[in-house]
């Protein structure tokens, strides 16, 4: 990652604001990443500063084999799968396919049939597709607990999981599934999560590669 | 609003999640949102509900005229113009025009021989491309500085900002200089803010429509 490219900023103004929010984070949270990896505190650092929450560099947890796991998917150009769009959409600079599957006609049928959410057939419908790359949700804990079930079964091939949905009801209890599993995975412990933390972990390490 | 619209969700799990989040959420503030009217209410809960952060109802400032008028400019399909993509892909179920110029060749010129972020620009580019509608802001202070800037010069056709961008560099600014101007709007105080807000936001609204 060059200097030139900290949180996406392509202008001099942008830059100047990137460059001064680093230095403020660095500050609020520097304690609490000290004995991070710098891959990992640059994933840290960039969902602070993508929230103002510096809470959040309490609550995240990264399985130690999470960042190299993902960086070897993200070489190799395989997918990333969201949960929702607005993740796929905020995943900037990938040169492989960023896949979002939550409105296909396919999923909608696999959710009604099944009675489950659109998030979790849309695990489904990749599975079965030939999927291979990492899972990310921001939003849906049924995502998370239907690609852990999948991966389990043998039947989808997935390398790590961003696993941040956010919420009160079963967000919390998938993250902790998740970091429990011996999928590579990277969590916010509680409720908090959202598409702004799934947007920054993984562009965070689309700028390492 | 029916019930079944609850927070976008569309399939009997995801009615029964959104449900019971709406009542754990309303257990959590109930108190700093009594005195609000139905629809701003419900604004709040959902962004609260969009970022298990509670701290939210605190932060959470309308304008008295915010609704009224965002209101109108939805019920006649103007546009709703966004600082970012991520924004945009997360509005939906609105049938008038969703916005989002950071990615305009034009307003990348713009930006450079202004020596202005892409952001600030996108807003020139509009106003000067018969924008009328609501400039909805969830991550760029300069956007916000922008449209209020053209606004004020009676260059900009806006009817509403939903003002909350995140950060620790000029946010905090922004958003008050905002709430103390005479365009209706709605800010959250201090750094806190992003997508997952400013989308909670128009998409509680156009559920009302």
């Amino acid at each position: 990652m060059t200097d030139k490219m900290f949180m996406g900023a392509s202008t001099k103004q942008g830059l100047d604001i990137a460059n001064k929010s680093r230095e403020i984070i660095r500050g609020l949270i520097g304690d609490d990443v000290k004995d991070l990896e710098p891959i990992e505190r640059d994933i840290v650092e960039r969902i602070v500063h993508s929230t103002a929450d510096p809470e959040y560099a309490k609550l995240v947890k990264i399985s130690p084999d999470f960042v190299d796991a993902a960086m070897a998917s993200l070489r190799n150009k395989e997918t990333i799968l969201t949960d929702i769009n607005m993740v796929k959409y905020g995943i900037t600079r990938y040169e492989g396919e960023v896949e979002c599957y939550i409105k296909n006609e396919e999923v909608v049928k696999i959710a009604k049939e099944n009675q489950i959410t659109r998030a979790a057939a849309a695990m489904r419908y990749a599975a079965s597709n030939d999927f291979e790359g990492i899972v990310v949700s921001g939003n849906a804990p049924t995502a998370v607990f239907e690609a852990m079930d999948l991966y389990a079964k043998g039947e989808m091939n997935l390398k790590a999981i961003v696993g941040v949905p956010v919420g009160f009801v079963g967000a919390a209890d998938s993250k902790e599934a998740l970091h429990n599993s011996e999928i590579p995975n990277i969590i916010v412990e509680g409720p908090k999560g959202g598409t702004p933390i799934a947007v920054a972990c993984v562009n965070s390490l689309i700028q390492h590669l």
